[in-house]
């Protein structure tokens, strides 16, 4: 059996997740081209694959109607909303994901960036490289009221590391019904959250904006918005116009509706953009490819060597 | 009375300690050159002065001889090594600092810095905001063994931010005797703590350095040394050489031996510069500086309008 490979950097750092897949008997298709494929692109590298270890690529009906062979498709990392699972049923296609790898990683990547915005550090870092002591008031944690928008495994990881540093946090989800989360996080409408929050920390799913030019109008002065989920859930030039206001104080950005982005915010100043890094270490890229693998081993029948 | 101000920025932000001083009656003379001062500006900032709001400004013997009228000396901050306290006991010069106000801030900056080393956050933004979408792999920090040298009450909160992170916590400290601290971390000697630990965080107070050549050249390959105590406590020229080697994987300074710095460090990758913000909050440096006019005022013999 035939399986390719859609994440561009798949089995770069440590590449026992590759001789998994080899010792199982598989003849595997590196991705071509090291960036995320297009439509065509994955039409192309699809043909004859039994299974894909699948980055965020568009695995639309078009996609899986072409792919006569596929079977199991593995998605390294938590979102599937680039899978038309509709249609990956109708085919025959199974489908998993790798829900827990990239938690701990992911929730530490948000701390650092709104730490790094709060206290200003890779702009006095950039000035003392460049031989000028310029001092930068920041502000504190402690005590600042959080929000987490989309209250799932990494959003209650972030709010567990945010209380440690003394923020009050508060989360709205769709999802969750009630007063509280199951953990006493008090819930509260997006509206309500987003008026109230000194820091806003997107952890949803989805495609579709949850903070477009109403949402962003109504922050409070001055907060830091933090999206490591995906870039399609703020629009972007409502996120410009907040920041050259002066409405948001600096957002961080992991996330991008195009990647690589070559957008407008890249000239701006207060945001801090990461190339979708989030899930960046070491521990966290074996994990989620060993999982990955495994999955899809077991998708296609395969009993693995481990097992 | 008069009052002379030392540190460069003292008031800046908020001007309510400013005016705290105003309102007791005294005669306030400010910082001439919005800088450190040494020893000779120090002597002639000080004629004539009953009272210093004191920054890392050298108060030696030969400062506190010169300085007749001088009775009271109140530092913003934590750190005193710079106050020869003999020779202000023998003056009847009384010294206060303020230990409380930089804790908060100068923990979070140090979880901060960490954070920007071990996932290359600033690197990764720069090259974006150069239009390079450049993903750097790094480490993640559960799991990873922290040592804490210099155990008092920031080298605690620094502790119990990195025990939320999953990091496990050792110390070193010599004023700290037994196989444990009170919290119960284990106290281990700094040889042993420097070749277990991947984060290696200073929190000492003095001016001696802690870590020199045989000292860093017995740290695990790869180690993060984070400094935001005293520049004097790491030799530099001993840092340059195991930041050359690769022995320490990354270092973070936001204390210098001489301020602002301008040395070598300057030119080199895998180094994060801060100038001296640790404490650059709004909430903390509204905290220290009000606690100092507090100090000065109790210490002149002046009860505080709020007291």
């Amino acid at each position: 059996m035939r399986v390719a490979i859609g994440p561009s950097s798949f089995a770069e750092q440590n590449d026992a997740p590759l001789r998994a897949l080899e010792a199982a008997g598989l003849e595997v298709i590196p991705n071509p081209f090291k960036r995320r494929l297009t439509e065509d692109e994955i039409i192309a590298h699809l043909e004859g694959i039994d299974g894909l270890i699948a980055g965020l690529e568009p695995l639309n009906r078009r996609v899986l109607d072409g792919a006569k062979n596929l079977k199991a498709v593995a998605r390294v990392g938590i979102g599937i909303a680039n899978v038309d699972l509709e249609a990956a049923g109708e085919f025959g296609v199974k489908v998993s994901n790798t829900p827990d790898g990239p938690i701990g990683a992911v929730a530490e990547m948000t701390i650092g960036a709104l730490l790094c915005l709060a206290r200003r550090i890779p702009e006095m870092n950039s000035a003392l490289h460049d031989q000028r002591w310029e001092k930068k008031i920041g502000t504190g944690l402690s005590g600042a009221t959080a929000l987490v928008i989309g209250y799932g495994r990494i959003g209650r990881r972030v709010a567990e590391l945010l209380r440690a540093f003394g923020c009050r946090i508060v989360a709205s989800d769709p999802f969750l019904k009630g007063e509280a989360a199951d953990d006493g996080t008090p819930l509260v409408s997006l509206a309500s959250g987003l008026a109230d929050a000194d820091v806003i920390t997107i952890h949803a799913s989805g495609e579709r904006a949850i903070l477009g030019e109403v949402e962003l109008a109504g922050v409070k002065k001055g907060a830091i918005l933090l999206n490591s989920a995906r870039g399609g859930l703020v629009d972007e030039p409502a996120l410009i116009a907040a920041l050259e206001s002066g409405r948001l104080g600096g957002a961080w950005l992991d996330a991008f509706a195009e990647e690589p982005y070559r957008g407008k915010l890249i000239g701006m100043d207060r945001v801090l953009m990461t190339p979708h890094a989030g899930t960046y270490t070491l521990q966290c890229r074996l994990s989620m490819e060993s999982a990955a693998v495994e999955n899809l081993l077991r998708d296609l029948g395969i009993t693995s060597r481990n097992s």
